[in-house]
């Protein structure tokens, strides 16, 4: 905005957290460093597959969605984007890997970095902005659900849909599931174990970035199950070469963000972080209707921080960035960046401030609504 | 122990830290997690490459041990174990990596995991314990001062070698100087840029785990000299490889480590933690004289926490390690598992609460020594 020095830009464009940690998982931070402070408390090198307390709460946390978890299956890490880029090493470097397309860039760039041969899948407006099934034989699929760009979340039949084919075509799904607490509707899958068959065919990996405000704490976990299997690789070898990788190359997530991964999966910090959750998705709510009344065409934002925006027609991704910039000083991000087929469309980020989010919907509406502005 | 049963055992077997976190560290830790709990001082997603201030304190670092460091090439990561083996990515597969034997088993592993080919340099008695240059052209070498496990340092003299072989097979030397915190004499190098010619070969990871207990906190850093150079790479390629690896597949370390990181790197958390190293360090002490009361012979121990104990002829090192087991009730780490040129001898750690320490040497000179044990 070199042409409007001192003009205010309100933010929509960035997925990530504003608002402090909650309470209850402070108050496990803190007892992760006190416990370094004594000579008694303290301790070193961990498990590199994480605390033998943790991994069972995240096996009890699977429980209480109907997905059976062995702690022997949970490796935790430091968070999502590690895990989904360094997961490619376990598999041959000749896969054929399928990646949505628009997607989050972490899934198409590891697999390229890592050698292997990219897929794209398209997610059309027909299909609720998910992806659709490659026509050819693919090793592994990058599924994320709720879907980041597109703000939108498969529903039972659509992740049936995946697992049919992966146990198909023996090939392997790593459910990126980073916004699985984002989904409001009780009946759409927040786990892909939620689905019979998924644990011989899928790897979930979780984060407690978005969950828990934990961006930059960093925290998260994949589950490699036992009875995973390919064409290559039978029970149990994949949940070994994982173990493997991890025990080689990285060495346990930090001790103080561990204890505060206890705290959110304890009750309060799960009554808490929901409550944040909440707040978010207050904000995408206000995002939704400030877009809708000035006629705009949306999708996502229901269960997911993400809105994604259609561009009126005629103007490019990049083109409709720029309007909403110069006109309404909103910063978003255009979905081209996100692959070729997020063309035409724009994501808006939940995340931020109540009032900068306000700030943000009621500049576009006065400058792109036919409807009068209520100020509050 | 089966045999037995309720007998105490001495450990001298694990590098890992036992002493609590010093305060001025622990003050840096607890700022980390209160600016998490306010909406006005939280921070989700920082650089992957670090924290501007915290880049800039370890360029300053460099600076007071005269080396000269741009923190554009700081790198700051979750510890030296992910780097020393993350490391291998931006090279070619097809690179020949020279790692030592004995050595740290991830330089090997990790060179294996990722498909090189590994080839073996010995660390004999005559070249101080520290490896002998391969014969043949390699890419890449693995070098580790002070060495773990054989607990000497290089000289002066001896890394002008190692840079010296690099600059003429244009081959880039992986400095893991992990233990250089442990370096009494001021005549040894802790850094490798502390010999001219270095920033063009040469990569350094350094680690806050042993330097300040953050062996469960995770944070470290890798040097990435923009002057780099390989046959296949010009200058700045290198860096923008590892900057490409690191902001595609890492996502930073976790900010409340990065402001315990600032706090070591202040001059009260030098002044504590130096402390904390000369500790563990009157360990080694004790541990040498009582090994050497026993007439035992041993190397290392004096800039570095590890003791390199020469098994008594005759014996393998499991052979030994089980007669200090049976005899001495005492758990040391035998050489022969860090490479095949480590058998014959054992490694001690000096890493202990001091009264354990104690008992384990008093345990060795009272079942191994020729001399009476003085009780304390």
């Amino acid at each position: 905005m070199d042409s409007h020095p001192g003009v205010e830009l309100y933010k929509l464009g960035i997925g990530n957290t504003t608002e402090a940690i909650v309470p209850s998982v402070i108050e496990g931070l803190r007892k992760g460093v006190e416990k370094l402070s004594k000579r008694k408390t303290y301790t070193g090198y961990g498990d590199e597959q994480g605390d033998t307390r943790l991994r069972q709460a995240i096996s009890k946390w699977y429980a209480e969605r109907g997905a059976d978890i062995d702690s022997s299956e949970v490796f935790v890490s430091d968070g999502a984007k590690s895990d989904c880029a360094n997961i490619t090493a376990i598999f041959s470097d000749d896969a054929a890997v399928a990646i949505s397309d628009p997607g989050y860039p972490v899934h198409r760039e590891a697999s390229i970095i890592s050698g292997k041969r990219v897929v794209s899948m398209e997610c059309p407006e027909k299909n609720n902005f998910m992806p659709r099934m490659p026509k050819e034989k693919v090793d592994l699929l990058y599924i994320c659900s709720p879907n980041n760009p597109t703000g939108t979340a498969a529903t039972k039949k659509q992740l049936r849909s995946y697992v049919a084919y992966a146990r198909k075509h023996k090939a392997i799904i790593i459910f990126d599931a980073a916004y699985s607490e984002y989904i409001g509707d009780p009946k759409l899958p927040r786990s892909i174990y939620e689905i019979k068959g998924a644990k011989s065919c899928a790897i979930e990996i979780q984060s407690l970035s978005k969950a828990a405000g934990f961006t930059g704490v960093r925290l998260g976990w994949t589950i490699v199950p036992q009875e995973l299997q390919t064409e290559d690789s039978g029970e149990g070898m994949l949940n070994r070469f994982w173990n493997r990788r991890q025990t080689t190359m990285f060495n346990g997530a930090s001790n103080i963000a561990q204890e505060g991964a206890l705290a959110v999966l304890s009750a309060q910090g799960q009554r808490q972080t929901h409550k944040q959750v909440a707040y978010y998705m207050e904000n995408a709510r206000i995002i939704r209707d400030g877009l809708s009344a000035a006629r705009m065409t949306i999708f996502g934002g229901v269960d997911a921080p993400y809105i994604w925006l259609k561009v009126p027609d005629g103007l490019s991704s990049w083109g409709f960035f720029d309007e909403l910039l110069e006109k309404a000083h909103v910063i978003t991000t255009p979905g081209v960046v996100f692959g070729e087929n997020g063309e035409g469309y724009m994501r808006l980020s939940a995340f931020g401030h109540r009032e900068d989010i306000e700030r943000a919907v009621r500049s576009i509406r006065k400058n792109f609504g036919a409807i009068p502005i209520k100020r509050s």
